[in-house]
């Protein structure tokens, strides 16, 4: 095959991916996809059940198809794994071909199938900024997520020093502490934790007190934190659209058209 | 009778809708009505249980008479029941109506007459806005909530492939882990729930706190999204009103002052 | 005893009232007062149990003498009145004054000496500013809270004639129906009482979701209003304070400047 | 020594305390350290458990160590113990170095161990800084704390009050009704301590929806004002910013130039 015939099949296919009917085909048949796995869940007869098995594998093989067109419509091939999205499609595809007997490995492929719901999230684009803006908002919370795990650390180190004796469950290892207090942040019957130990320790709601305050504080700073970036970069990003669209100058270029003025009366005057 | 007859009576109806000692009179009647449903949840004596059956008749021919008057008092018949509330009302007033003996659509008729509270919200203009500003706000949430969707039927149909066996009450099928999920999302007793699946699956409080995690994380998404939104319209509703209000120039009316008087002073000097 | 005389003493004691001394001694009164009333809930032995009744009629009669001298120390003994606090006090000190044998009204005399704790919030000027600001938030709040009652009768009415012969101890009438969905709004054990009547509606989830999302939708509403309320005051406030502070004109004196040096070039001109 | 190779040595450590690589190691050791407590949290092997005991003392003394070279490296002896951290870091390894048998103090020994991860909050400046940030907020919340402190009191006086006798475990005196007070304001299975004392006096869930209220009220108002603070520095810092880096001029140097202008004006008129 020449490069040209290359270059047209490629372009065909390019055009293909982004024809509105085609995604809304791919939308469908995720959507089919997503109701097969609810309905796999139900205890269906067994004809129903075997009509299923063979629409999962004609939806297998859409999607295989789909992979293909947008890989072959790709101009640069190497660009498209750059896409982590094109990887994660490529990988559910290609895990949900292979035939798996395996009882183990069966829930693995059960999984794949499920996570192929997610490929909404990848072709609708409205989700995939959406996902990409709460990616964007993570690393900001580093620090604060970073206090946060030491206050759980301290926390479970202590809990499990002083009440793994009072309930082996709850307090047994440092791990298990920290499930607890999240428990404990959660408000989930943490009183009943807490009067277990208070039996032995009467002072020990000091400990639960504070650990409330300072988790609430913490987070009551993580949210504080989020809110105010986003209504600065909102502020930014309106406050140029509102002073360029409207056609109002700047301060900067008012005090130039006065300096120009000044100018001209100052020229005169030498004259 | 003359079309100018016909026009005098419905000129009348509107002044008698719009006049407000009626307007009073029908949210009077609005709250007897309540009151009448709240008391027949009590135990009445049979006297008082009989007179409330009366008291709903008048309610129901008081509102009916209120249609009419509302409908007649409408100069464009058509433009009547183009508004979604006018509908509701007349909807509520003929199905209250409907003599009703059957034991099953007595309930629907007792739904009904409850349903009559809400005229409460048709009638006061203040409520009307609020509510519209409510539903206003459901679009632009559109995208969250369906990201949410998708997150919840991913681990609902995560929960009830792993999970069913070992509590079919909580996650039998993908419908009720769905529930189930919701109930965990309100930390509502959801450590029971997680300490359940533990004992089969260790590792499965990664499933749990990974979608307290996520929902979270995406329902603190949509509220400050709709901060921000609200927070937006306010501030430009805001920056219109101060500039204008206050008699301010614009920046761009600065500057025309400014070249008026170069201009000036440009012609001055080739003179 | 002559007018002059009168005044005198007046202003004596408006003097003695201003006295940050005599504050502080108010002060430090109620807070035994506190402390007295907290140790009550004690077993004491008997001795320090008289020695506090003893105490208690001499922080009674204390706040008789400081409540005479406020009132005498006011020029307008009308206006004293007009201050919901004075009248607060003055009744808090009235009531503890009458000796109550009966044990029945016993129980009123201890409230009264519970609520002389409140006396800390009319002596800190910075407390009552913080509870006015509190009222003052409640009016907006109006309709909002309307809408929420609204909400809570209706489903109360629904859940009462559906739910009351599942349990008459959650949905017996539509008082205790209200109490119940309030529950339910703090998913306080929600699913229990969910399930409960889901064994015999199977849909009645429906009831419980869409009342949460409901009560959600409004009280985050409701939050929303406060903030962006708050938010404008403190804007407008600040707006008004930078500019001014800082001696920076406002746009519309620009222009004046602007304008006169116009006028001056087109006097010349002219000349 | 002579003075001179003292501040040699001072120099030679100060450079070593400000060293990249140097920070990094004692990081490790903190973390390695904060291991250490979480693994003696399990039941270990007694080879391993040996090993870990010498472990402990290496990092004791590595910790001696460092602050040795801290406050050598410091100039001036004096201002190292101005700063908190300092104090606090030096007293965590004096005490870890005290060798103790007695059970009681042993706990002590463990604590002050598990107190050595915080250490990681006195070396990373952006940890300190974010928890300097979170003390910083504290005192402009002293009023509505007091507020809310006045609340619980009143409310804990009146529940000790009344209900002691329905529930001593619960209401028994005043300090172990405002923990009660506490658990209900986190909804924590409150409706059935509500029901409790419902049985007794049938009204009394006016006593815990009005407590509900009233702190949620407290509550929310707390955080709306961190958020307005928040915002309101935010903004202050922002519009600083904006306008100076920019080189945007402000309006009261526009306005001078505007004067200027003028004068020239005026001063050619007079000529």
């Amino acid at each position: 095959m020449s490069s040209a015939t290359t270059d047209q099949w490629q372009a065909r296919f390019d055009r293909l991916r982004s024809n509105k009917a085609f995604e809304l085909l791919v939308i469908t048949i995720i959507i089919v996809s997503a109701l097969l796995i609810g309905a796999k869940t139900y205890e269906l007869p067994p004809l129903v059940a075997r009509s299923i098995i063979f629409l999962d594998w004609g939806i297998t093989f859409f999607f295989l198809t789909e992979i293909t067109v947008r890989f072959l419509g790709e101009e640069d091939k190497k660009r498209f794994f750059h896409s982590g999205w094109n990887v994660f499609d490529t990988l559910i595809v290609v895990v949900s071909l292979i035939p798996i007997q395996d009882s183990e490995l069966a829930l693995i492929g059960r999984l794949v199938r499920i996570f192929r719901v997610l490929r909404m999230v990848s072709i609708i684009p409205e989700l995939r900024t959406l996902l990409n803006s709460l990616l964007a908002a993570m690393p900001q919370l580093g620090y604060v997520a970073l206090m946060m795990f030491i206050i759980f650390y301290i926390y479970a180190a202590m809990g499990s020093t002083f009440f793994a004796d009072i309930n082996e469950n709850l307090w047994g290892d440092i791990a298990i502490s920290m499930l607890t207090l999240f428990r404990v942040m959660t408000f989930e019957d943490w009183t009943d934790v807490m009067y277990q130990t208070m039996a032995v320790y009467p002072l020990s709601w000091i400990y639960y007190l504070s650990f409330i305050f300072l988790s609430a504080f913490a987070f009551l700073n993580m949210i504080i934190g989020i809110v105010v970036n986003v209504l600065e970069e909102e502020h930014q990003r309106q406050a140029k659209a509102d002073a360029r669209a409207a056609g109002e100058p700047t301060l900067a270029e008012l005090r130039d058209e006065i300096r120009a003025l000044r100018g001209l009366m100052e020229e005169r005057r030498r004259s």
